[in-house]
Parts: structure tokens; sequence; C-alpha cells
């Protein structure tokens, strides 16, 4: 492992974050169930010796873990949320002779935690979730160690099921509502728009995911003996996925855009001076163009605008070399960006019904439903607002204004802080524009962990 | 392994066969190299246990062998053609609870030879190609046995590449054009029309393909952060996939159709009273709608019209659950099923220009193009097509006439042999509509074993 610079701070400082980044918690991998549970089990005993009130909650999926400070009745009761699941690491098989490449192979093991000379820590999860949220476990940890006692009711809930839409969050929320009660929710788990810019997200699109199977042939078929009779269902499911959009980029299901509201006068304002817009988006992906919604920047299409992305789609031979054969079926999953007043349900109908009317015949279309989540958005000028804001001024200084943004990404749990405990939902992201959420060589500075801890511990104030 | 039925012959009658069977001599799969070694190993003892003069040649891909007899200059000399090597045997893998499925699913073992008790014999490669070549072999061994010589002079040659396009054969010909020369090649890798019904096949589609990758961002993103901005390759492929057919079914593809020689009226009117037509190419495909280039039946689409098929699409996330990504990269594999006179080199050259024509904005289009061959038709009243004929008869007996087919399969070598020695090919198929060549589940029934071995026999002694 290269050596970190690190400051004044020992390597003890980050033991418990390289803890955690070990354990492969895929949620989505039932493979991987026994690594989730044992990343819960840790954070069981870690808090416990905080001397934190420590529950694991059982769920018909993976477990909550609830930490809790002795309660104090005049006392602002506040929640901070994480999750210790993560994404996959699925990635290109290398081929003979190929070299890794760093868009698409991980250069260190995911599962084991690796900083470069730059103080970059890389490995999944350290920047979605568990940098984040570590950070808060060590801004408690100390506040308890030089105060003996938190300055708030300290509500400190961490789930196992965000990567896969929290199914079971909002039940469990549902059916602890009086135990839950707090006076705001407060989540590092959003992004920074530069380094040291202390950032507010005050915005999140919501999410509706579902997974479209066209089966046509009864069996694989040989491409020459029967190759031009029969529809094809990877041509079908081409054909289909081509419907979604215009050629300009706007989505072309019937309806879809008939609830969106659109931005206000002084976020596309607001928004224009940060970063470098379009240029940035550009340089972030590493795309040649451009491409979307027309009439809105870059910015704009990533958070204040709907989506319909396609995030896997398959059928047929993908292996080395070729097979001449028509699959019997061919499968894409899509998943949709929502923004207010979007419902995800009636979104889900129209693609759905949208689905249906463009079917090619000669393939039968099955379609699942998954995940949904309500877009998201507070504002920035309330109180508790005010309250973020400064924490973010003592944790990251003076030298830039703090940011409001809007996120692209989905936090539909945020929605579910609101319908269920009624309150609002803090947004007070850590991660860089090129952390790599999602992908493979994700990362995270330790400058921002340690940014993170002081955040906890300047927020608890403001809060208090 | 269920008890066959088998009427006179003893088991021992069909061991060579399940022995190469167990040979999982998959060419296009790098991970199979020793067993198509194996598999070719074996061939060369075996033949030379009957006596023959036996070679093994290397090329750069995978061996070639050659048996011969004594030659003596006043027979006629005839080249048996086999290949040894077998296509791969993906299936999808189980979901947790879900019964193996015969449509999608092998439902033994393929790389254990199991027989049924109507005494079908299932494996990979059972039909294509070891069920048919290893007929041959046997009747050869037979003839010896009772004769103690060949009424021909015999060059029996088994590749190990047909099921990867030959690339190292037609290089081989023209190196030993004259250790080669010959009459005339027959070969059995083509079908029947109906269980007992000897036919005869005069002509096969040519073949070209390519694979297409779409590169977007320059690593996978997440669809949150920067869904609706840039160009998913999901979709870039499949706007792209979905430019390759009109919506009635004809190819897109400018000029694909320039060079298309029309199906003789003859053809079109003998290949009516063959099987059930379109009726029987939806039974056997399982599909519930026929879909092609219009004006044409289902089996003149299948034999005598060219097609485009993606063989493969993918892209993005494919696994259990969901994973909100936009992938760096997408790609298809396409083959092209070509008829005389169609230029396999100018059709890939269209099917490029029609790619980058139709490319989206956004990603960057490479092409890699695959092997080709040539489409063949040989006249099925000449000499040797009657001798072929007769030696159907002797097999098959005199219960059905014997049908005259084209095939919409490829056998790119059928063009070398012409092209390189000059000669004609007989194509006299053992293969049942229904033997699932390409698929799971592929079979023989042990009685075209049988009717191979007598045909073998039969034919040798005609064409002498």
């Amino acid at each position: 492992m290269p050596q970190p610079r690190l400051s004044f701070l020992s390597m003890s400082y980050y033991d418990d974050l390289f803890t955690v980044l070990r354990f492969a918690s895929i949620s989505t991998d039932p493979a991987h169930r026994g690594d989730v549970r044992a990343n819960a089990n840790w954070l069981v005993n870690k808090l416990r010796s905080l001397n934190l009130s420590v529950e694991l909650h059982e769920t018909p999926g993976h477990p909550i873990v609830i930490a809790r400070n002795q309660h104090i009745a005049e006392r602002r009761t506040v929640m901070i949320y994480g999750h210790y699941d993560v994404q996959p690491v699925d990635e290109p098989e290398l081929k003979p002779g190929e070299e890794r490449d760093p868009n698409k192979h991980w250069m260190t093991r995911p599962f084991e935690p690796t900083v470069d000379a730059n103080g970059i820590l890389f490995a999944r999860g350290s920047t979605d979730n568990k940098g984040q949220h570590m950070a808060h476990l060590r801004g408690i940890e100390e506040t308890l160690a030089a105060h003996g006692e938190l300055p708030v009711n300290l509500i400190f809930l961490l789930e196992g099921e965000e990567e896969i839409g929290s199914p079971n969050l909002k039940p469990f929320l549902e059916a602890h509502r009086d135990e839950l009660k707090c006076d705001l929710v407060a989540i590092s788990d959003t992004g920074m728009v530069a380094p040291g810019v202390g950032t507010f997200t005050y915005g999140l699109r919501g999410i509706a995911c579902l997974e479209a199977r066209l089966q046509g042939p009864e069996r694989d078929l040989h491409s020459g003996i029967f190759g031009g009779a029969v529809m094809n269902p990877n041509t079908a499911i081409a054909r289909l996925a081509a419907t979604l959009h215009h050629a300009d980029g706007k989505v072309a299901i019937e309806g879809f855009y008939d609830d969106v509201k659109d931005l206000e006068p002084w976020e596309r304002e607001a928004w224009k001076g940060l970063g470098d817009g379009d240029a940035e988006t550009l340089q972030l992906t590493g795309s040649t163009t451009l491409w979307g919604e027309p009439g809105w920047s870059s910015i704009e299409q990533r958070w204040g605008r709907p989506t319909a992305e396609i995030n896997g789609i398959g059928g047929g031979w993908q292996g080395a070399g070729s097979k001449t054969v028509i699959p019997r079926e061919a499968m894409m999953k899509l998943s949709f960006r929502l923004v207010p007043d979007m419902q995800p349900d009636k979104i889900l109908q129209l693609a759905a019904a949208h689905l249906k009317k463009h079917c090619p015949l000669g393939v039968k279309l099955d379609i699942e439903l998954g995940h949904t989540g309500m877009a998201y958005v507070m504002d920035p000028h309330s109180p508790f607002g005010l309250a973020a804001q400064r924490a973010l001024k003592t944790a990251f200084g003076d030298a830039h204004p703090i940011a409001l943004i809007r996120e692209g990404g989905s936090i539909p749990i945020v929605q579910a802080f609101k319908d269920v405990l009624g309150v609002e939902t803090l947004l007070l992201g850590l991660a860089l524009p090129d952390c790599q959420a999602h992908a493979p060589n994700e990362n995270f500075p330790l400058a921002n962990y340690e940014a993170g801890v002081k955040l906890n511990q300047a927020l608890l104030r403001e809060l208090s």
C-alpha cells in the first residue's frame, strides 16, 4: 500500500474506516449476504463500545443498525442516516495480453482499501457511503471522548439496502414511528461541486426502475438454419429500446413530462456560476459530445430534468469469438430519474404502456416493476438549512461560498423521512465529482474524511 | 444413463462416438484448447488403428487430421470432410428455486453422451458434427473389416475450426493442393427434411460476420449523477441495431440486395411440397409469429434469401437486481447470411458504411470484421449429384423420394474446395430439424448414425 501523507493524523484515525471497507457488503448479490451481515455486526459492536445504546433490527432483507445516546426531553433530536451496503464491482474480463484500464478495471482490489501518494483512498464504498458515514461515526466518537456527551439527542441509523432501493426502511420507519421521532435528519451521501467547496444539496431526483424481457423462439436457434424467418429477440429489444427517446434526446414516452415542475429562474441563474458547466460534464464523463433533452444545460439536465436510461441490455452470445445464434430471449433494465412533481408509479405505468405499444411482433414482453422513490426539494433558506450551511463553513473554511445545488441521484428514503416522520433532511455531501461512485476505482480523499469528522461535530453544535 | 433400444446392435457399435462426444472441443474458447487437441489426438490414434496413413497437421489454430488408404492411380479419389470442434454450451444461470427448462438449459451434461428411451443421443456435437463424421468413420471401418480395402482412394479430412469459420483450412488446402487432389468432396453436416427422408442439399448460404463496439464515456458512470446529459452506449447500440431492418423485416443496409440472384421457379415449386412450410417453421422454433423479408415463404427466407441477424447484444448491468449505471461501452455481434451472387467482403463493407452512417452522436464506433464464406449452389442433376441420390436411397430406403433442398447454414469450406481444389461437394446430411445444433440439448438419433454408416458404404461404392 502506498504511504499516505497524513498531516498530523496517525493511521489509527482511519482504522475503523479501513475495517468496514474490507466487508464486501454488496446488497444486490445474494452471494454476499454474509458480508453484509458481518458489516452490520461490526457496526453494532463498534457503536456499543462508545457506550451508545445499540439495536440490530432484522428485516426481510439486510438488517438496520440504530445507535442512540441518552435522550433528554428538552434537547433537539437529530437523526443521522447512512448505509453500509455497496454497489457490485463488476468489470470486463481481461482479454489475453490486455492491460488493466483504470476507466473500466479496478487498479486496486476493491475490498482492500488502498491510499495513494495524494491521500486518496480507493475502495468500493469509500465514497458511497462508508467514507461519509464513518466520518460521522468518528465525529461522534471524538465529541464523546472530549465531552462525555453529545449536544443533541442522537439517532444514528445505518441501513444495508440503499443500493437496492431501501425496500424495508420505510416499513421500518412506519413500524417504529414513535421511537424514531426527531426534529430533522442529516445525511452525507451526496457530492461537493469541487474540492474544498462546502456544498448543501437541497434537492434530489427520484427514481423508478423496471426490467423488460422479450421472449421470441422457445429455445436458442441456429441463425443459419432459421435466420430470416422469425423475430430475433436481440433485434426486438434494440427496436424497442430505440423508441424510448426521440432523436433529439427527449424522452418519447407519452405523458412523461406532464407533471414536471420546471426549474425556478433563481436556480438556473445560481447553477450557471458553478464549475465549468458543459465543459465540466464532458471532462468528468470523458464523453466526446453531450446528448440530452434540448433547451437545458448539462447541469440542468443532470439535476433538474427527468431521464430514461438503459442501465443494462443483453441477449445472445457476448463472449469471445462468434456464436451464430438467435437467442430465445433478450432483456433490458431501465431506470427513470424523476423531478418534482412526477409520480414514480405513474411513470412506471406510462413506461409499461409505451413498451407494450411499441413491442415488436413475434416476441412476448414481460415487465417486472422495480423500486421507486419520489424526487425531493427542500427550502435551503429555512432555519435548519441555514444551520447546515454554518456547519459546512466550519468544516471547510471561508475560502469559498457554500454552493446550493440539487443532485441527479436519488435517495428515496429522504421522501420516506418526510412522509413518515414529517421531517426535512439536510444533505451535507462529502463526495467529489470524480469519486467514481458505482464505478471501478471508487475513491474518497482522506481530507474529505477529516472534513466530515469536523462537520459532524459542528453540525450537532449548530443544531443543539 | 437411460437404456437405448438398440435393435440388433451392441453398445460397442457406439463406443467410439461416445468417446469423442466426451471431448469438450469448443474451438472458440481458449480455455478448451486442450480438449480440442485431445480430440484430434484420439482421431489420429483411431484412424491409425485401421491401418490408414494418418497425419496431424499443425495450424496457427487447431490441428487438421488427415487419413488416407493406399492410393491407386486408376481409382476415383473421394475426400470426406468433417469437423471435430463444437459450439459453446452457455445457458442462463438458474435463479434460486427455478427449475431447468429444456428450451434454455441442458437437461443432461453436454459432454456426457446420454441416450433416451427413444434411442435419441444427447450431447454437444452429437449432430454437429461428431455423430455425422463418426458414422463415416464407422462405415469405413466396416468396409475395411469386410473387404480389407475401400472401393475408392480416400482422403478423410477432419478439422477443428469449423465453428469459428475455418480460418486455417483454405490456406492449408492451398499449401497442399497437390496431395489433396481429388474428384469430389462429400460432407455430412447438413439436415434432413424429416425422419427417414434422404435429403440432398445442393445449396448453402454464405456468411459474413462483424462485431461493433460503441464507447461513450471514458468509464462507467452513475446514471443518477450523469444521466440525461450524455449518450448512454446502451441507448446508442439499440438505436444503431434498430437501423438494420425496415419495419417490414427487409434488411435496410443500402445495396444489400444488389447482387442477390433470385430463386429459380422450379426451386420455389419443389420446396412447396416439403414439410408443412410456415407452420413447420413456427413449430420448430416455437415462435408465435413469423417475421422476415416480405414476399417469400419462411422456407425461402431460410434457404434462399439473405439476412442480417444480431447474434449478441450487450452493455451495462445484466446480473441480478439493479445497478444504476451508464456503461462506458456496449457491443453487438452481427452475422449476415448470403445467397448467390453476394460477395461477403462487399457486404461487410456495406454494413460497416451503414453502421458508420447511422452511429449516434456521442459514442465512438469500432468495427471488427469477422469470418466470411461464399454461398454455394451445385447442380443436383449432375452425375455426382445423381450418384449421391442413389446412395441416399440405399441408406434410407424407397419409402420417400429424395428431397432436393438448399440450407440456410453456411459451410464456407465448400466454396474453398471449389476454389482451391476445383471440385464440387456432395452434402448428404444426417441431422433432423429438431436436433438443436448450436442450442442446449443438441441431439442425434442413433438410427441416423446407423443410416450414416450405410450411407458411407453405399456412397463409396456408387462413386467408385
